[in-house]
């Protein structure tokens, strides 16, 4: 089963997280100037946003390397990077580094009959992301022993039916395996669940989860809103 | 016993941790600038800390990787996002960087009776505080071996009674699984305390402690005079 | 055998990946300026071109530190020095920090018959690029083991016909030992390919493989648009 | 016996060791204004040397990442901070990192009969320091055996009677067990005696020991001239 | 043999590796206060030329974090302190980061008979540098062990006569515990020789041996003019 699942590709969407870190000078700008550069980022969003699946989450307050994060979905890379280049001419990319970045496939996985290869927006208030890679002990047990593990794992991850996981595959095509997301209205139940699978057989074999962001949900007006505490006038919200 | 605890949930808060660090370009602005941009750090604050814990310290002497830390909690994490959102329009963040930012939630422990769910503040003149991941061989112990090795913990620090523990919970939400925080007003019996517990068979479990900050108690109005040796004249101290 | 093909050497040409990241500043100049600088920077690259391999990738969507790569091949290190020297002083790359940089010699593998040492292209629309760097263990088996473990891993890749591998050689000039690379049309299958590769034996000697550089392959021409989305108009094309 | 001396206290000296990085554009500065900021650093110095022990050390020509640093001994970790609110308002300072940042604590060694608690400076022209810790697999070892283990270290140190130690303790107050520091006015026999140390029994119970700073001891006038190249007239050297 | 040999000392010279980074910002400098900036740069080093050894390189072409690298030999640290007080000064420098530093000592090896104490300039057209770390087993073998080990090593390097060895020793004065260099004219023989060490026994006792260098030795004003292109008039080449 395992050789046929793996053999099993696309059409897979390709997904990109790109975390933004706003350049404190840009915040000393005029308000006009913040305003017009927050317009064309939300212009460059709306172009992409029109046939593919975007969504904009703030991390201010969460923490301190980037203040916000865009999902973008798309049918190939081609149309990824396309994007990033338009988005790399608003004026706010003109003022910000792009702190984090994950680039995933989606992926059915060995392990569970769900379907993960159609795209699927996060639904949740709050999403928590961070790039996973097991140990290579884990790839050297034998198929059926890793399937096993993974349905104590999934087991537990079912007893908190209001965590939905979000996982794509990166082997190869960045510095992690996996780009694991999870999405939640309930964070202190996500907590939760995470510290229990703490306990499960298959998290000896985590070698990397980190950095581990907590991004909260929101439109990209008040999550642009939230860089310099102005709200800015949209022709077309997202 | 260990699955019904876990169980236990909210109301829980939410702990945040920023940590600050002010370009040294901001100490060459204008004293009046300089004045005007913590006046509205400070109104900031003021807002925030009408109904909720905040906290600040100074790092200034301890440290070089930031000057100032804001401990604030809230019941969500929507009011701890609101509350960057408006710090981070103050003059003097326009010229900062979070340097270190620590998300946690209050949560009762399993192996103390002690109620942590709670807000409650520092006491101590000195706070120290370091984000800590633990082993996935602790985990994988049974749930009464770990208990029975963090009584051993407890009962070393239960002899230092100047000592007092805050730690909160950050598992998924941030790159820790805890945040670890001690005030005391004695410095020299904290430091013995620590290495004491070196010992404890808990402390082979320790995987990451760094990095450790040490923190002074102070007002607002004090913490922003050390950034550039000026005093500002407020409405109203927090 | 081992000796022997260890033994043989040269003509063995130099291959350069040069990773470029412009400062967001660079895109605040004005049009024209940008253009110069741009049209400087092809100028470098023609000049090299005649006479030498050199390609150009784009990173705008893939990744966050990086969004140029040029592949540079000469037959000595000193033509590699000379096109760097030229190109530095392209408008560009005063504006620029090389963030990554990865220097390798072709070289014939003592675990396959495929000729090496001859400069060789990348045809795929898509380059993935890594450092990579074994264990000792690895290299304190003896010959015939870590032939027979090789062969076991150069199986798997012969299953994904349409991944092509152009590892270079690296020991002792640049941080890594190998700097392996591969390209495609189709960037699930090698998703596949390296998530199956996890499996091998010879994976498990692993010591890194990140940072891992997800590249499209298109002309100069593009890859420079594609950093302030504004057409040069070209003498020539590369 | 082991506990009767981890129980020993006080009063005990903080010490601080800070390491100061100075913004390369601060060199481009009018002469006057160099002469100022230093000026104003040696003000800040002298104020906390009337009382307190302060030495001063060069790093130009031993490492790229700090060219100063300073080593500030006080009774409470209130004075240390004071001292370093003053420093900050220095014209240096507003143009300099504290790049690296050991605080410490005095205290007699569990191993040792030497009075380790009084303050004493630094005697030789060099000054050797690095950020200690020690594997969990040692605290686990019983004081005896450890006792034993540490003997033997100690008497090769004895054997080097030209090499002074000065090592602090830091457990919870910052990222490092001890900061360990050195002084000798032999640079060769300090390098052989840390060779020779590699192989006593101690020595594998080493987790981390860099970075290793090594610092020429000179008056804080010419640690500062050394800075750029300039004299500073001085109404009380230090 | 071991003691007597480790007791062994002076006079032992210096030994200083220094690599320059400049901000891509000089290079957008007029070209005549750029020549002024190179020709202070060469002022300070015909100074210390002049009775000590002294070296230029250039990385321009080999990695992105450097561009060049002097080698400066001086008989106690003083004068190497002295050096870069002066070098510092220079227009060069002052827009300029020390993005590496390694400092050794040269001292005779226990495991060879060659002659490490005197001063070597370089010879070959390439250099090879990076810091060394062994693992703390390694020092933990008898010393007739890790004599019979470091036999083999040392026998493989006779097979390639064209690698020349410069090491020196940093115990306690800096990050690695040693500086480990080499030159060549035939940069495919050195990679070759490296890989073939992988396989010896002492290879399984390395901790670190990165960052590692490729320098092209050349003179001081052809490694100045790599920076912008553009050549200065020298009154003395070095």
């Amino acid at each position: 089963m395992f050789p046929a699942i793996i053999a099993r590709v696309s059409p897979r969407h390709f997904v990109k997280y790109t975390f933004v870190k706003v350049d404190p000078a840009w915040r000393r700008l005029e308000a006009q100037r913040r305003e017009q550069d927050k317009l064309e980022f939300i212009a460059a969003c709306e172009d992409f946003a029109d046939g593919h699946l975007l969504q904009s989450f703030s991390l201010v307050g969460t923490r301190g390397d980037a203040e916000l994060m865009l999902l973008a979905e798309a049918e190939n890379l081609d149309r990824i990077h396309e994007f990033h280049v338009v988005l790399a001419q608003s004026g706010l990319m003109k003022w910000s580094e792009i702190s984090h970045s994950f680039l995933g496939m989606r992926k059915g996985s060995e392990y569970s009959e769900d379907d993960r290869s159609v795209p699927r927006g996060f639904r949740g208030k709050y999403v928590f992301v961070y790039p996973f890679v097991k140990s290579r002990e884990w790839y050297a047990l034998p198929a059926q022993e890793r399937w096993r593990i993974m349905q104590g794992h999934i087991e537990v991850g079912r007893e908190y039916p209001g965590v939905d996981n979000h996982t794509t595959y990166s082997f190869g095509l960045d510095d992690q395996e996996f780009v694991v997301a999870f999405d939640t209205d309930d964070v202190g139940t996500f907590l939760d669940l995470v510290q229990r699978l703490r306990t499960t057989e298959a998290s000896r074999f985590t070698v990397r989860d980190t950095p581990s962001f907590t991004c909260l949900a929101m439109s990209l007006e008040r999550a642009l809103n939230a860089l310099d505490g102005e709200p800015v006038a949209l022709a077309a919200g997202l």
